[in-house]
């Protein structure tokens, strides 16, 4: 029943530096990445470091910790565009919603009146790179 | 800009026992209640006991617990109605697509092909009672 974690996944090759993303935020336990198909100006992604498929396969240990990750970044985010809400998603599976098989939190930050665009279109690269530095200016502020 | 918390919410009555709920886990930290507006079959919700408005508020540790709970409910969730897949949504404020302002996890089983259905409708509760019943019994069959 318990599918295999695929060490072959894009987030993978992202831990190992094999593809460039968007970093905003590392520590030993989680990275954050801007989501290249946004469906939100600002969607943010955090990944633990350690290989998970999902939800269900994490050690409950490590998904305490990441979620902790999660918090800090969303808190960031909502700051860093004076966003009016945020959206957390997960999802599990492909009758689920995922895509990438390793455990990823999507951070979307929401404005009354704008709806998330579907999933699958590519942002523009030059806004992301400036949304992750927004971001990053953020987190910055926040451990100053 | 932090908005306080409302003692007076739905899940606040709930936790108090002051409206009734279809209960399938409970214990020192989260308390896991079936959605009566189910967007799946099957849709529960985890809260924390402490009062939080969301993610952004609570404190870090009592969100790190919290979320064990979600995914030892999630599993079971799974188990129960042999789900294909998991959604997890947790919602920040209006804007964010929040309704009710204590802090819940979504849990959605999914099934490919079956789309969520719009949120804001009655479920029928006599098959809500029954999926509660499901769930607790997958969770009864993990703890033995």
């Amino acid at each position: 029943m318990a599918v295999a974690y695929d060490p072959e996944n894009v987030f993978a090759k992202i831990l190992r530096g094999e593809i460039p993303s968007h970093k905003v935020y590392e520590d030993d336990v989680a990275l954050a990445i801007m989501d290249i198909m946004p469906r939100a100006e600002g969607h943010v992604l955090v990944i633990p470091k350690k290989p998970a498929r999902g939800l269900l396969d994490i050690a409950p240990d490590d998904l305490a910790a990441l979620i902790k990750r999660v918090q800090h970044v969303a808190k960031a985010t909502k700051r860093a565009f004076d966003a009016e809400g945020i959206t957390l998603q997960q999802f599990n599976e492909s009758a689920g919603g995922q895509v990438i098989f390793h455990l990823h939190f999507h951070i979307l930050p929401r404005f009354e009146g704008v709806a998330l665009r579907p999933p699958g279109a590519m942002g523009d690269q030059a806004k992301i790179k400036s949304q992750a530095e927004k971001i990053r200016a953020a987190l910055g502020a926040f451990s100053a």
